[in-house]
């Protein structure tokens, strides 16, 4: 083949791929509206829509057409270098393909409407905690799960083939190993904590603040953090989320408590730290299937780092709590920032998983991930969900929900799917790994921080991350970046230094 | 063929036809949050997906096997009522399916890419007033309707394939026809006023109204026509539009100048006339070809109907005016009704289209309708533009921009093509004859108007027109609807009726 034929093979290749991008683009701005602005009346009408356009973009990736580009590329760029964007392109690209090519059009199209339809629903039973309006819709999400994963395939667990989508290259043992690891360190770390919980006083965040001064200062400190407002949003939704149409236009989500400062306000560096990511994929691939973050794990490592290992700083709060104290004047005055983050850090075990500490955290992740894989091989319930969650919440927490939007409802995922929860632990694991990276880079970084100088991080993490996209897999995007395989130490040293700080351990 | 194959090959159809519904309206909410939300950065992403979605919709309703599928369904139907959903349904869309099939489909997608990177040109365009850098999306615009025209084939004037799209069973000779007929009649009435114009105050009307306020007022008299806010949005644009994705999510937009109150009060009941008309579509058409509005005319009937007939009569604000004096407190306590209501309908000449009285808006259109047949017959070429524009003016309405932001940039029209401007001069002729229709059947109308009582208007409305969606054509409903064939006699009545009222004629 000669060169200008592989060049010419590559173009069409591009612009296939380019269309289905902006097919996958359409969706994400239905589901963006869906949990925004859409009216309630609108909820069949956006379920049929999905669907369609979900049908398309399913037969558009596992076309005969497509099938053969990628198989004739794969040839073309074999010579190219592995680094290089055209041969990961492909790669990926093919990978992709070949799993896709496994689903039929006809479960895609109706993934997508349970979903957008179990939404609603969701919405409704959390509101009223009504389980038994859901559970149908759980059940129904659970026997389409194992459709799915039947027609996908899987060599140890069905729960393989989710896992290896939102995690490329792990799977459910490889997980299960990491958290084996981690839960007794993080169960003694509680129990270490446990006795001396009340001498963190977290009572100044539940005052008054007043929500769009609370708006206000998100966007504020998002904005400084370096998210870039032309290319974005911020909206107010029931459960925060970042989505992407494209580097340039990256919308992030978040809901106010005007009794709990750390609702809006730590939630928004959160999303602000996936939209960054997003908004920092190179322009050269972000009309491609390399253009956005290359794993759960890996996109909740960046909005952990934000949220927590910048966000629920000292060095960051002695630069930002000034900002605070003027904004809600007469609330704060009494409390000092040494007071303030002691607060903002305060370890309890408590329900509500997106509330939870930087230690607990990671207890209610690996209950989930443990909790999906029980419901899927059907060793739990639909019926005794709720009961088996309570139960579960004494194993790992010591605590029971008094209500089931406190429990088994609060989460939006099951009304859409399984198989994501693993990468929101995985993502703190990651995060400390690449912050420690960061800091033996730049060891002034504490100090940039106090100054409200985020611009050498976000440059670091530009360069070693965001900006490749999916280019590289996840163990190898880690290992670039950091110079070692994934581990867990980096976190548990965290924890026990920062918390070891607060707490007399 | 038996009446059971029949039956299976409908079934087949309306399976085919929903999917381009829920295409279409994926690319209308693409539309909307372009209009609404989109950041900056998004334009060239948004622009790229919505080529691709419009090329797909193309493909779909152009494809050999839906070309095959209404050949045999036309058998299907021949025996059908011809009042039937079926039979009209194949014959709507067997009508849209001819035309789509002759225009190629990168032509699709160029024009919608260009149509969307418009947009945003046009925006700032008329935000610097500088002409300059919008000509050219004008001349490329003029360029693919050119080719567009080409494409569709027309006998008399390429115009006339423009119009028959937005106006079924009409040609640029018939709209011409109309015009010719009522120009004069308008031009003398304007003349007739002329004299007396200073003998009614508008001043009140800009004064100072705080905009809050005046969006909650919006939403209060929407509700209280019967616009449906579980089924619908009300957001803010620069150029105020409705645009529906199904009878259940059907949105309108306004704009806020607080120095003027009819700008969004009045747009707001124009955009909730034409939600209205959406909202009624039967549900057993939503999701099929017929279901939405049958035409830009009859479309605009409905606007014009709620924001004119009803929005500015003496009826209405005896019920409304005191609603709102109390939600401006002390702004408007020395203005009686009368007055209010005769400063609502000011006439005299004035620059922008969208803030003209009812007497001289006709000629604004007649403008644009002769200009855009210019445009692409070449008459007035895209240099002279501006200049033509002035002349215009002078003209019809004897008054000339001062400069092309208040001249020919004022519209967002050409950002997007040519071919829908007739419309609105359309609309306010169904309109009148429409309105006389009801008062015929129901000569209280007035009456309950007085006491806030929409119910029985919109009852008849929904019956006679917005209930049928596409499946009759604009003159078989009109026909249906007010026992006559379209008539600008109604019109000339009822504006020498009111204004007379006004002025001393």
């Amino acid at each position: 083949m000669s060169e200008s034929a592989g060049i010419g093979l590559l173009d069409e290749l591009k612009r296939e791929l380019s269309e289905i991008v902006d097919i996958n683009r359409a969706i994400n701005v239905l589901d963006w509206d869906q949990n925004t602005y859409m009216p309630p009346g609108g909820s069949t009408g956006r379920a049929d829509s999905l669907a369609t356009l979900q049908g398309i973009l399913h037969a558009r990736y596992t076309s005969a057409k497509l099938g053969e580009l990628l198989n004739r590329a794969q040839d073309a760029v074999a010579g190219l270098d592995p680094d290089s964007d055209d041969f990961n392109l492909v790669r990926v690209a093919k990978r992709y393909y070949d799993r896709q090519v496994r689903i039929p059009e006809d479960l895609v199209s109706e993934i997508a409407r349970t979903g957008a339809l179990a939404y609603a629903v969701w919405v409704a039973a959390r509101r009223n905690n009504d389980y038994a309006s859901f559970a149908p819709w759980l059940q129904k999400n659970i026997d389409l799960a194992r459709r799915l994963t039947d027609h996908i395939g899987y060599s140890e667990h069905r729960f393989d083939a989710l896992v290896e989508e939102a995690e490329p290259g792990m799977t459910t043992a490889s997980v299960r190993a990491i958290f084996s690891e981690l839960r007794p360190q993080l169960v003694n770390l509680v129990q270490a904590i446990a006795p001396q919980v009340d001498t963190v006083d977290d009572s100044p965040l539940r005052r008054t603040f007043d929500e769009a001064t609370q708006e206000r200062l998100g966007r504020e400190v998002s904005a400084r953090f370096g998210y870039d407002y032309t290319r974005g949003r911020l909206d107010r939704t029931t459960h925060p989320f970042e989505i992407t149409f494209g580097r340039d236009d990256v919308r992030i989500t978040t809901r106010y408590d005007k009794n709990f400062l750390p609702m809006a306000l730590m939630g928004t560096m959160h999303e602000s730290g996936h939209g960054l990511y997003e908004q920092g994929i190179a322009p050269a691939i972000t009309h491609t299937p390399l253009g956005h973050g290359v794993s759960h794990g890996v996109h909740e490592s960046q909005s952990r780092l934000w949220e927590n290992y910048v966000g629920r700083s000292l060095p960051f709060w002695q630069y930002f709590y000034p900002v605070v104290q003027d904004a809600f004047p007469g609330v704060l005055g009494d409390v000092d920032v040494r007071s303030f983050y002691r607060a903002l850090n305060k370890v309890h075990p408590s329900l509500i998983r997106v509330e939870a500490d930087e230690v607990t955290y990671g207890l209610h992740i690996m209950l989930r991930f443990e909790f999906e894989i029980g419901l899927l091989d059907g060793t739990i319930s639909v019926k005794d969900a709720p009961e088996a969650w309570n139960a579960a919440m004494g194993d790992y927490l010591g605590i029971t929900p008094s209500t089931d939007a406190l429990g088994i409802l609060q989460d939006v995922h099951w009304s859409g799917g399984f198989g994501g929860f693993q990468g929101y632990a995985l993502g703190n694991i990651i995060a400390a790994q690449v912050w420690e990276s960061v800091l033996k880079a730049h060891p002034d970084l504490p100090d940039q921080l106090r100054q409200g100088q985020f611009s050498t991080l976000l440059d670091w993490l530009h360069t070693n991350i965001y900006h490749h996209g999916r280019k590289f897999d996840p163990a190898d995007l880690i290992q670039r970046a950091t110079g070692a395989p994934l581990s867990s130490e980096p976190y548990m040293r965290y924890l026990r230094n920062k918390f070891g700080g607060i707490y007399t351990l």
